[in-house]
């Protein structure tokens, strides 16, 4: 016998679950298509060329080789893609002249890393992804957002924040201590303050990251679905005591001017902040540059409708990825912040410069899907079944076969799903299939009630029966039983 | 710079086509659960152990090996998985007593197979299974070919035929011969009779089809989405020079037996063939058996309401698999048979022997995604458009986005699926833009249609515009002008 479990990091999804992941994917596809988003695919199995051009160190150690049987890693070429981004690079430096800009796709599908396996962290994932190419327009970094929430909207998330910012805000703010060269460093930092407070993130400032004793982990990134752990990083105090002055980044005084503009400017209602940031900025270019950006951003999402309660502007935000240019966007779901941001992204300047000569600029952001799901099933507010078919046809005697089918072709026929039981067993058995399964109704054409044409309808929630359905009355009945709430 | 391609044997799915197959996908989907079948998903990285224990030769030597950057292949258990059927017979073991039988599942997934790259052929490409587990009943058997049906009328498929078969026909006949031991060369061959002809078979049932001279092909399975070639085998006639007598497996009088009950009972209507098949079979009672099977599924399928006109019984059709005990199903699209069978499949009687000592019959198909989709599409039958979006509103001014904005979001309110132009670019631009995408209708909110509260629509096909839309009249006129014909 073969052990039937699934490698490391790997998981089977059973139907109760891919049915919420199924559902919560429906919702985002139609609010992506709304929008004029269009589905792309691209292999899974990709060139390492390709694959290796990009990405963090990290990453790159996490890569996935493939080689077809009887090779060796060496004599092939292929890999398995550990993100959707790299991906679309190379897509829309391969394909740009026949789709033409600006092009908006959204892309769902199977990214691989090699991480150690824990529990919430899979080898093995999905990303869902959303990118407009080719626009450096704010509209286009608008609809990022409006898609955000319209999209969370129409999975049933009550209550969500955008929380947005503007990468030049914090540029500009570095332009004016002359601190330019060192802002990869300070964005890392600044991604760990709302996790490990001010204290830490000024002496990290100061002395580095490794300087700190607690673990070096990565930003959490949702668009990865991986990292559904936060707040991980162990609390530490100021400066280490093994910090040497000639190891020293930043100046305390600029590491806390930083931090004195971020705490300044806060994070809050759009119309606070903004005003707030118009003092601070002052006559700094990049930093008003950004401002205005993150202005007509944040108007044109109030012109479509978007509260402003769910909007929170924060100057802290930074998100560790150089690669960000322009505006940035995490989302917290109300009442489950611990969970982490379940939408990300932001705007970049050159998206596919290692594959092409053309720039293409773009904004995008990424929903992460597992840890949507999980947030939601935790939550309570996903319909939990087995079973997608609402009307199990119970199944008396081979000799009537043909009326079963029929009458589930009848249901079928007006849109609702069901199942015949398949074999002639006792009762008891099909109405706990039916139990089990989670199917609302069971429709009961037993020899006495195809003799007589009068059928039945038990509620299996209640157990109750409607009795004496005539035979061309059964489908409407059936249909009428469904548009009652179920208990 | 580096090189944008795409791996050998993989490719990039452009919005066109993906829009395609995401629609044919969502029919089958929607078939499946009007069934009853739930979804569920597995690892496409799966423990070679577990990929190694099933599939025929030629499948294992195509397995694609999988390591952790930095591990040697043998270091690593992972591979990637062939198809969705030893998935599933691991899956039903590890989780059988958690979901109970019977168990209806889809899955929709990626395979890979190391095949030399070829025209049609893809290392990487999609299968679509449906199966009942856990039952033996006729009606499971019924309902395969019913979702066969209804999801190829729900795709759109003007006509097809359900080719059923069943292989306790064949049993029988060769039980009847004293052939039983011959069985699996036997079907191989037969598999065959459609594209060769009698005259090579003869020769292969006596000689085996290494003796053939053509090529080894393996039988055109459209489950596996890559085989799209038929016909292929290169004719050749009776007996090879070569063959000697001492490599003989059947006698002539034996293999001409078997060709002349196909042959006697044909192929066509089920009452015919079927009423011939009760003469030819006499009292065997292995055969007895298959045609009583295969009489109930037929006489069900006409309860439920498909047309005689559509169903053959062929005899003749074998299929290749070993694995297959009962109903054997292809489906061939009319007027398009050279593409193949574009759903296939069938019964068996130990899904899951390799991983448990439960024993669980089955009886399944898989949809030839990929091939139906080219074939649909050289056919004319499917819509083809870059966009979803059928509106675009036409971005004038800077000043004036928040209008745009608010036009939109009222447009996707009412379910309109639409996009701003991100840029105020000249309108040839834009309108070069929706032509090129395939948007129905452009929305004109310029400076004067907005100062005269009269808004225009454009007609991208006919390029005419209706003027003087009042604002509070605009989606509605939208939404009526999306209903009439595009021409």
């Amino acid at each position: 016998m073969i052990d039937p479990r699934v490698a490391s990091g790997t998981r089977d999804i059973l139907p109760a679950l891919a049915i919420q992941r199924n559902w919560i994917v429906t919702q985002f596809k139609d609010t992506f298509e709304r929008y004029g988003f269009v589905p792309i695919d691209t292999p899974v199995l990709e060139r390492r060329a390709v694959l290796y051009s990009k990405g963090g160190e990290e990453v790159q150690r996490q890569v996935f080789e493939v080689a077809a049987r009887g090779q060796t890693l060496d004599e092939s070429e292929l890999a398995l893609r550990f993100d959707l981004t790299v991906p679309l690079a190379r897509f829309m430096a391969r394909h740009v002249d026949e789709l033409g800009v600006p092009f908006k796709r959204y892309h769902i599908g199977l990214v691989y890393r090699g991480e150690r396996a824990q529990r919430g962290r899979y080898r093995e994932f999905y990303q869902c992804d959303f990118d407009t190419i080719g626009s450096r327009s704010a509209l286009s970094d608008a609809e990022i957002a409006l898609v955000i929430h319209d999209g969370l909207r129409a999975a049933g998330v009550p209550a969500f924040t955008l929380r947005l910012n503007h990468r030049k805000i914090l540029h500009g703010m570095l332009d004016s201590l002359g601190l330019v060269e060192q802002s990869g460093h300070v964005l890392r930092s600044l991604d760990k303050l709302a996790k490990i407070g001010r204290g830490p993130v000024l002496a990290e400032l100061q002395f580095g990251e490794r300087r700190q004793g607690g673990t070096a982990d990565a930003v959490s990134d949702p668009a990865d679905e991986n990292d559904a752990s936060t707040g991980v990083i162990a609390e530490s105090p100021d400066a280490p005591a093994s910090a040497a002055e000639s190891d020293r980044i930043l100046s305390l005084d600029n590491a806390a001017r930083i931090l004195d503009f971020i705490e300044a400017a806060g994070a809050g209602r759009p119309s606070a902040v903004l005003a707030q940031l118009d003092k601070q900025i002052g006559s700094n270019s990049i930093g008003r540059a950004g401002l205005e950006n993150l202005r007509t951003v944040c108007g044109l999402l109030l012109a479509a409708g978007v509260a402003e309660e769910s909007m929170i502007v924060q100057v802290g935000l930074a998100r560790g990825l150089d690669y960000y240019t322009g505006m940035i966007y995490e989302t917290m779901v109300t009442g489950h912040e611990n969970y982490g941001s379940v939408c990300s992204g932001g705007r970049y300047d050159d998206l596919a410069g290692l594959f092409t000569d053309r720039q293409l600029p773009g904004v995008g952001a990424s929903f992460g899907l597992d840890r949507l799901t999980q947030l939601m099933a935790d939550a309570g507010w996903l319909k939990s079944s087995s079973t997608i078919a609402q009307v199990l046809v119970v199944n008396f005697q081979e000799s009537d076969w043909p009326q079963f089918v029929k009458i589930a072709a009848e249901l079928r026929a007006a849109g609702i799903a069901c199942e015949i039981f398949p074999e002639s067993t006792p009762l008891r058995d099909q109405f706990g299939y039916a139990s089990s399964r989670g199917h609302r109704f069971a429709v009961i054409a037993g020899p006495d009630e195809i003799a007589a044409n009068a059928f039945a309808l038990r509620d299996m929630t209640t157990r109750q029966q409607q009795k004496n359905l005539p035979r061309a009355e059964l489908v409407s009945r059936v249909a009428a039983a469904l548009q009652t709430p179920n208990r």
